[in-house]
């Protein structure tokens, strides 16, 4: 885990890292959010919905979106991090179970006046599409 | 689960539901999105780092907002829910274990061009302190 201080913070920096999607990520999103929702599980129903677009259920968006939170707490700033907010976040392409996703992470911009920092960040798949795109703002602790 | 179609739902609609958030949900979000970080975990370090403003460890920001998932998927418009994308999403105050959280999701407003639809959300806790606010846009698949 990374442990950056705001003064150690570069604008410019980047962080990135992968993790594998598996269907037991899923069936645990589903039991804490509750989102029950069967195109995140059921094949058949995503393929019908979608007129065939998708092949299999489809990831959660916010399961995909769970790993902004790791980027802020594990890797930049790491230890101090305290998320403020989401200017956005968008989907831009479906994640299926067995996909690889790298998240980049890069410093847009520091606020001194409140050590708080703003990523800029892409989440890609092992095709290097974008499957999710975000603008964050963390307050970093120390 | 609601089954809303694109037609059916009106600009003002409202939908709201409860859930109790447990260290049991914080340790599988540990576990799916790899956020190890300590804020969410050690009461001590939670009481150091925020000059004692915090009592006991935080509940992950990311884990209140994959009630966002839920709001789509099952409550507004439920079954024909693919989320988009969100405009905004903020943490307003501390969520902790124990925390009763309520999510209230208003229509804020339909673009028929897209089937698209924009909610307004707002967390708020069992004091009736809102914790988190966002901006969602939402594609209706029927």
């Amino acid at each position: 885990m990374n442990q950056y201080r705001y003064a150690d913070i570069q604008i410019g920096q980047t962080e990135s890292f992968s993790i594998k999607i598996t269907q037991d990520m899923e069936n645990k999103f589903r039991e804490i959010s509750g989102d029950v929702n069967p195109l995140h599980f059921d094949d058949n129903y995503a393929i019908e919905v979608s007129n065939g677009k998708y092949q299999q259920h489809v990831c959660f968006g916010m399961l995909t979106a769970s790993l902004y939170s790791t980027v802020a707490g594990v890797y930049m700033p790491g230890k101090y991090s305290l998320i403020h907010s989401f200017d956005e976040i968008s989907f831009l392409n479906p994640v299926f179970a067995g996909d690889v996703l790298t998240v980049e992470a890069k410093v847009a911009n520091k606020n001194d006046s409140l050590n708080l920092i703003n990523l800029k960040i892409a989440i890609k798949n092992q095709n290097n599409k974008t499957v999710s795109k975000a603008k964050m703002k963390i307050i970093v602790l120390k």
